[in-house]
């Protein structure tokens, strides 16, 4: 039997792209030409030349968003190009159109310099609704995601970075129905300090988790090594690790309530996870062979675990959040997409399971379920015109 | 009645973009997921990875080109900026998709800057197969163009300055057979010397046409006002007017065999074309008004007439020519779009029509001809092969 690589080769040489780009116009005679293109065109355009905000209204600059990467973090392959990021950057936009009804391309860039990916990204920016960052290494992604909120007047937001920590709050919030307890009675651990671990660091502080020791690989993050950091883990630092202790991994996880793995796979004994406090809450996303392994963690007697597998119960999958996200920000032609909007969409993908249908198996909607995107959307629109980003 | 124009502001809005991007793979299962997204699409990024131009073979890069305009030179609007400039860009990418079958997205640029452009499309190169280049004001386009060509190893090719260029020279093609004229018995007067004026004249010298006078807007270019001119005329003056004469524009028809407008409307008059020798040629292709009118041209004594316009005979249509153009260089993979290339574009056009159906109203083929786009696209990907320019 072909593995499940083979496949995909064989699949994307006969696709030879996933996408294509259609007309949503009839083109058949002189009169539609005039109308979709010249002289007829110039009407629209000197509407647009009057008021920049009416691209939304004539073009599709509402609804295309580009997926734009380096190629120096592709899935775990690493610093691959621009071009070899290709296949990944379209999959992306076809995960948006799909689960999204968002537009998308893919726009690879030939530059690791993260102030000349800023400039090129703003001088771009007028031809989109949005800017989804991908697969760009940390902690320059962090560096370029920042400057560009700052500088545009679109949505800017790295998927790589708070896709998870979306999913992965959501299903905290219904883990933690299930165990009956509130954020600010809790402690967790979390292991990864990148991208996606800072992420998921500051949005469960945002949540309201009490205490959280962050690791990454040589060890626990506190506050006697600031000088070592780079500006994302000295951040961690001074957000986590409230009595600025020297633990070690396994000392960590018997203080906590919750661990959450973005890092390495099977670095989590079965030990560590039965020493953890009582009814503890696994999510463990180290691709594709987790921290620890599900059935492991049930074992070790962890009450909810989610992984980032298929094959599991609670797969934590980007997609849950990231088209929803989108759809929301560019239906009210958002500003921004800001850490409140974020939480709306955990939330709003929290609520799509009612608290009688939550189990220890379904604290997180499968990627199939097709309330999802249209959920999120709504809670994140609801939240960019309450924060008065909305372009309406 | 509604004027077309607010038919086409109606539409645009109606519309909300004239383009949608389209999945050419089914998603509705984890398994699909697992082969166009991960797992399976890290087989062809480390293709890629180990030969860049795998690119082509499991990715869209083969059949996409970007529409890049600064928005300096949109239609007869002047600089509107990038914003405005979008409904133009997506009404392109239309005709790309229409009639060549090439997929197409607007990219507009909020920089003036010709350096900064070159940069910024060299850095995003990689995601495309070909680049368009479009309303970018003269002499900057041709600096832009140059400076592409030069770096890139994908087709860069300005609309503006070589698709009326081709047609025009498909239309002389044709028209020399019935008057019976070969190019090097002729004298041509070109009107306008920006983008489009000196791609003519570098094309018709291309071809073989003995003499040009070539006019600005201050009058005949000639070879004693060099430091006035920019590089653009400078490179005009070099290849005109033989022996470097002051002429008016009056004196120069009278000289011509050929007048060929891409000027202003209304400067040329009846008594103009009466005195230009027998058989005369006037293609007057000034929009929406010609130098002088269809009518009046053939009234003048003019044999064979063109202009830009659908409601005239002999439509001089630049969407007889970059479709095809692209078309046949990405269907090799070619490296470039060359002098010759363009040629064999003008070629194919002219040979649609048989010798025996050309006629003084018919020297060239409507734009909804259904065999241009495949002849330009033979005649091309041919003589790119031919060049060694393939990446077959």
């Amino acid at each position: 039997m072909k593995s499940i690589y083979e496949v995909a080769l064989e699949k994307h040489a006969e696709w030879k792209g996933k996408l294509t780009v259609e007309l949503k116009t009839p083109l058949e005679s002189k009169e539609d030409l005039s109308i979709a293109y010249t002289p007829g065109v110039a009407q629209p355009c000197l509407e647009i030349a009057k008021n920049k905000d009416d691209a939304f209204k004539y073009t599709w600059k509402g609804n295309i968003v580009a997926v734009v990467s380096d190629g120096t973090a592709v899935l775990g392959l690493g610093d691959i190009g621009p071009e070899a990021a290709l296949p990944v950057m379209e999959g992306k936009a076809v995960l948006f159109k799909r689960f999204g009804g968002v537009n998308a391309i893919p726009i690879v860039l030939d530059t690791k310099d993260p102030d000349e990916i800023i400039n090129i990204v703003k001088k771009m920016a007028p031809t989109f609704g949005g800017i989804n960052l991908e697969d760009i290494s940390a902690p320059r992604c962090v560096q370029i995601e920042r400057k560009l909120i700052e500088e545009l007047d679109i949505p800017v937001f790295h998927d790589d970075q708070h896709g998870t920590a979306i999913v992965v709050t959501a299903g905290l919030i219904n883990a933690l129905k299930i165990v009956k307890k509130k954020p600010e009675e809790i402690t967790a651990v979390v292991s990864g300090a990148g991208a996606a671990g800072s992420s998921i660091i500051k949005m469960l502080k945002a949540f309201g988790v009490a205490n959280i020791y962050a690791f990454n690989s040589k060890g626990v993050i506190h506050r006697d090594d600031m000088e070592k950091y780079n500006f994302v883990v000295q951040e961690i630092a001074m957000m986590t690790n409230n009595d600025n202790k020297k633990l070690t991994l396994a000392e960590a996880m018997a203080e906590s309530d919750l661990f959450i793995g973005v890092s390495a796979p099977k670095i989590i004994t079965k030990e560590m996870v039965a020493s953890m406090k009582k009814d503890a809450i696994v999510f463990a996303m180290a691709n594709p062979e987790p921290e620890i392994g599900y059935h492991d963690a049930k074992e070790a007697g962890a009450r909810v675990v989610g992984t980032g597998r298929s094959d599991f119960p609670n797969q934590v999958n980007n997609v849950l959040a990231f088209p929803g996200l989108f759809r929301g920000a560019l239906d009210v032609r958002s500003r921004k997409i800001t850490d409140e909007m974020k939480m709306a969409a955990a939330e709003g993908i929290a609520a799509l399971i009612a608290e009688a249908d939550i189990t220890e198996e379904y604290v997180i909607p499968s990627p199939f379920d097709p309330r999802v995107a249209e959920a999120v959307a709504k809670a994140v629109s609801e939240k960019a015109i309450e924060q008065g980003l909305a372009r309406l």
